[in-house]
């Protein structure tokens, strides 16, 4: 075996590991016993030392230099060895001691902060979120980035990605949306979210498989489950999504379901041969935030998809949506309001939570914002970009758990999937000019098709930005979400 | 920390690692999409390796042999030390080579049976057998045993057994249970096993959730779900049961549920701070099965368990029990028949396969028998034993899946369980004197207390022939069982 391929066997060995820990995961939020959780934190410890030792063997970064010498390697092999690299380096350079400090800290850190939101004292969990923010900067230093921490966090999130990038993106974002998001909440029409009620469980489970199984979702090589909050884990091999039920809101898991499938969607469409290296691994955040969105948003939340999928929908729950008009269930998929909580928003009010988080984010990065000032610049720069003010701490700055994790620039990922999402989405209608009247016949295969060829099987070949300009033609900017938001909810709200 | 808590702690560590392996291996059972099974097995092979590599450090023999020379142990910790040196000795002295090629040859030999029974072909089978028996001498020898291989392996599923011993309570046994079973199977009465149909799926599972969680079964560190064969796998702080359903054979699940609940509460009832050392751990698989055993036979098939859930039931099932008198009901729960197949036989049957399992093991190890010859003398001995010659090998020699991963000598233990638990039955009726009465009443503390003090919380301490001689005060022999299946099955029959 030559050494390219001995690597590429080190590293789909260190994967398979990998997803052992990842299953571990899963397991606790979809099967754990109440009672069985210190056991399990025991085990998850014991599987991520002996993960992170596979993936720091001397041997691994031996293979990586003598191919780095050498060479010879085609540019799929040297995609591969460059990931590698960052990969090894980003395991090997940061001191194993700090490593171990770091994952204390954010144990405790995390208990903090789920404290202090039920407790709405954020003074209490202020001293975690500046330790928080130094051990972020340090392990910047680690890799060499001690003068640009952020800009390091983003790359690990969205590789080339910068906050450069993102400011100017963003601005151009905020300077129309925030207009577009008055005028729709300023309209008379609104959306009557509380028109579902009573949506058996097991009806919806059974719509929502139907559904997503006809999106293209491959239930032969994936599940999905329940569990406390939906997400996606897996890989090709073994896609696992969850959701989670309400009989009061099911467009709730119908949605947060077909989100997953994206997600899903794409794992399952990287190449199969590949998975474990970069070629068969997603090419950051924003680009898999970008397919679960596509599919929810852009596709799910369509008139044409409706016009497909209201008779089942009726079929499947006919007392419930006995009072409901065609319009009114039209509405509610599209329903807009203003929410202090970011989980909980729509499509177009969502994307200003990402802005305001990602200027504090910077701030604190850049040193103009001290995290003792955190709440008082939230609540100010919420008022200023959402038009609302949150009534305490717990639905404002301590609301989300990414910072409790030192996750940060992480939360830029959510909004940039939605600009990739519009663009690639009106790009597909330009290049199958036929696939919205597909759609309306529930026909999927030719989005999914599109999204294989364009995106899923290119693994790690082209990261968000690369992906926009070969995909569309255009660079990440605003303006397709702008233009998609404009046609779907003005004509809606006017 | 001294060298024996680093023991312990290294030992904890190698365990719950383990137990990584055998959730991978669940997982499989109860959620692997149909299509995921390739990357699964290279997820276990990577695992195993992991854990073997783990549990086979130098470090671990260096504490093992600094503590053998300290001598300054408890008889506690004597015995962690014993089975330590007993596992790792295990993985050290058989070479690596030889796992690896045992392995390939086990998958193997899997499929060649899987093979050869659907196409009822032993000769096809018969070389990979042939094999499997060297290997497992082979493996013997590597521990010293190559003079008594059959020994070797026997003891590691009964520590402390042997085939002279087995030989000896078998052949009581088989004097005694040949008559019985003829007495039995003679009679005018038959159970008629067809009378109970139509048994809703999820009344059935909310059923024997009740009644298992009655029985003692902690859900709040466990879980019962689906597989196509029922198990029990995990440890105290984790311990997940399997069944399976059928509508027209409701006592199925419900037996094999309380069964697998008597391996349950064995692992939940084991000291929880010594999980992942021998005071931690089930005293061999003799003991394992008296315990499933006694719950599933002696208890859950005694009056005094119908008196008490026999209107649940009727209440779970009215009309599907509608026509079925009380005395047809438990005649059902009691039926008896010869059967070909060991698996769907009735525990008085049950034995005669064993035994007959056992001499032809015994004559193999000792050379009177070849696997050529294996088939005619399965048959001939089936219909000395048990009165009842196979159609077909694949109901005969073919049909276990034990001797095609090379697991001789495990066979004696199922039956060794069942002697076991009818001598701790009667036990338990001695010092228990109100037991069976409790049993009438739904209150099952006192079984499970009585078992908790008597076996569970000794882990390894006592290994079955100890066991049986320390909490019955008699050596393991046929005498209970036989007093009890003329007890409770001549009256019936009669």
């Amino acid at each position: 075996m030559n050494t390219y391929d001995t690597l590429v066997e080190e590293l789909k060995r260190i994967h398979a590991l990998g997803e052992v820990s990842n299953l571990l995961d899963w397991d606790e939020q979809v099967n754990l016993p109440p009672q069985s959780g210190d056991f399990r934190a025991r085990q998850s410890a014991a599987m991520s030392a002996v993960v992170h030792r596979e993936a720091t063997q001397s041997r691994v970064g031996d293979l990586i230099c003598e191919l780095e010498q050498s060479g010879d390697l085609d540019s799929g092999q040297q995609l591969v060895l460059a990931e590698a690299r960052k990969d090894f380096d980003r395991l090997t350079k940061i001191p194993e001691d700090f490593v171990a400090h770091k994952a204390e800290h954010l144990s405790k850190s995390y208990h903090a902060w789920a404290k202090a939101r039920a407790e709405n004292d954020f003074a209490s969990y202020a001293p975690f979120l500046d330790e928080n923010v130094k051990l972020a900067r340090e392990e910047a230093a680690f890799l060499g980035r001690a003068d640009d921490p952020y800009d390091y966090w983003i790359d690990r999130f969205d590789p080339g990605m910068d906050a450069a990038t993102i400011e100017r993106i963003f601005s151009g974002l905020k300077v129309e949306l925030v207009p577009l998001v008055r005028e729709i909440l300023d309209s008379p029409i609104k959306a009557n979210t509380h028109c579902m009620r009573g949506f058996p469980v097991e009806r919806q489970e059974s719509f929502l498989r139907e559904v997503t199984a006809k999106l293209g979702f491959n239930y032969e090589r994936g599940r999905i489950d329940r569990s406390l909050h939906p997400f996606c884990s897996g890989n090709a091999f073994d896609t696992r999504m969850t959701t989670r039920f309400f009989e009061d809101n099911p467009l709730d898991s119908l949605f947060s379901s077909i989100h997953e499938t994206g997600h899903g969607l794409y794992e399952q469409g990287l190449p199969h041969e590949h998975v474990g290296t970069a070629l068969g691994q997603s090419a950051g955040m924003a680009v898999h935030e970008s397919q679960s969105r596509l599919w929810e948003n852009q596709v799910a939340r369509s008139r044409e998809f409706w016009q497909y999928w209201e008779s089942s929908y009726r079929e499947a729950f006919p007392e419930q949506l006995a009072g409901v008009s065609s319009q009114e269930l039209y509405l509610a998929v599209n329903a807009v309001a203003l929410n202090p909580i970011r989980v909980d928003s729509d499509e177009v009010t969502y994307n200003l939570h990402i802005v305001l988080r990602f200027e504090l984010e910077k701030a604190l990065f850049d040193g103009n914002l001290s995290v003792m000032d955190l709440p008082s610049e939230w609540n100010r720069l919420s008022e200023e970009i959402l038009g609302l003010r949150p009534g305490k701490d717990s639905e404002g700055v301590l609301q989300d758990v990414h910072w409790s994790g030192a996750a940060f620039g992480y939360f830029p990922s959510y909004c940039l999937g939605n600009l990739l999402a519009a663009q690639l989405w009106y790009a597909l209608q330009e290049q199958v000019p036929e696939v919205l009247s597909e759609i309306a016949q529930g026909n999927f295969v030719p989005v999914l098709e599109w999204l294989r060829e364009k995106v899923h099987r290119h693994g790690r070949h082209r990261f968000a930005q690369e992906l926009s300009r070969d995909v569309t033609g255009k660079e990440l900017s605003h303006e397709c979400l702008i233009r998609y938001l404009k046609e779907r909810y003005l004509p809606l709200y006017r």
